[in-house]
């Protein structure tokens, strides 16, 4: 078993994971544990190199098989450069976004199949799973809102309101199927309230790995 | 089915695939057959990219499976945007390297397994297959006598004589595996032989679906 613990922060696109992670980063490294903190797509630099092709706006006649591979890959050297190594070493690991987001952007918002997304990044990251995920909910008129007053966008971030409900009924039906391995977070709550929901999580399983 | 013809040429580096492909395209440009000619890794902007990262001398660190799932990802962009749409125009598709290179090089070269890396290569071209491999066929020796006798070389082309052992290997058992879908040419023979081999496995399948 690895020494380290691997936290994933997942959800829709304004659901205000990277507040919350930042929070969450600063109480536990006020405690002196040893954090890493990262994010996906990309890093790595060769993760980086990838997220550029994925999230490129010219690239709009990318494949949705070569869109799953490439966050694939990507993960597989994130895993394989960052994470896995932090884990040996005993930190802890703050990542926001992982294979859930995968299985419900490409396996769901572009209709391959969760299983068949879950495969390649089956193969991506060595049977790695997260100790613990949080899944920061929000409704889609909130994220709808959140997302189009703010302007430009990536090539995914553009996708219109159609897909990202299929990834918000993606996010529901993923919650439903693993209900052990998904703590749900109600990100429409003050965003005090959405910490502490978070940390008590968090503080959870640090106990019971016996970090605190 | 497709009204095209796909026609793959596979075989370690340095055993002429690229001199006789000229030729073969050359030849069936005379008869006024209407050819795609393409290569891999690369065949599409989103496909150089790609392989730009996974021969990027620089990248030394690069995950085995991030690898594997970057061939497979720019293989996926090049059958969506250029092969395929190719096959419905009903043009003869010559391509350098395909699926059988990712099976030598990831899944026998690197270690990956041959039936993992079909499996992400399946996720990636949505079932299509060649309707001819040409496997040109060379001993190691000489394929290592011509490629140490060139100076630089990619990432991949940089391996040593055991990685290059192992692919060859891995063609052999492929080869085994797969005996009817493939057609070996014996490529150490002179150059107007290879060729001859070449045309008769393509002319028989060109009469076959009605071409000539």
């Amino acid at each position: 078993m690895l020494k380290g613990i691997f936290i994933t922060l997942e959800g829709p696109d304004g659901s205000g994971k990277s507040t919350i992670m930042k929070m969450v980063a600063d109480h536990l490294r006020k405690k002196n544990l040893d954090i890493l903190w990262t994010r996906e797509p990309g890093g790595t630099p060769i993760g980086e190199r990838i997220r550029d092709i994925i999230l490129d706006d010219n690239n709009q006649d990318m494949a949705f098989e070569t869109e799953a591979l490439l966050y694939a890959a990507s993960r597989g050297q994130h895993v394989h450069e960052k994470i896995l190594p932090a884990l040996e070493k005993g930190q802890i690991v703050l990542c926001e976004r992982f294979i859930l987001s995968s299985l419900a952007y490409q396996g769901v918002g572009r209709g391959l199949g969760i299983e068949r997304v879950k495969a390649i990044n089956d193969f991506a990251i060595k049977g790695l799973r997260p100790d613990l995920t949080l899944f920061f909910h929000v409704d889609p008129a909130t994220t709808l809102q959140r997302k189009t007053s703010k302007k430009g966008g990536d090539r995914l971030e553009k996708e219109g309101v159609d897909f990202h409900k299929k990834v918000y009924d993606g996010y529901m039906e993923l919650l439903d199927k693993y209900p052990e391995d998904i703590q749900i977070i109600d990100a429409t709550k003050p965003i005090e309230e959405v910490f502490k929901q978070s940390i008590s999580h968090i503080e959870k399983i640090l106990k019971r790995r016996g970090v605190e």
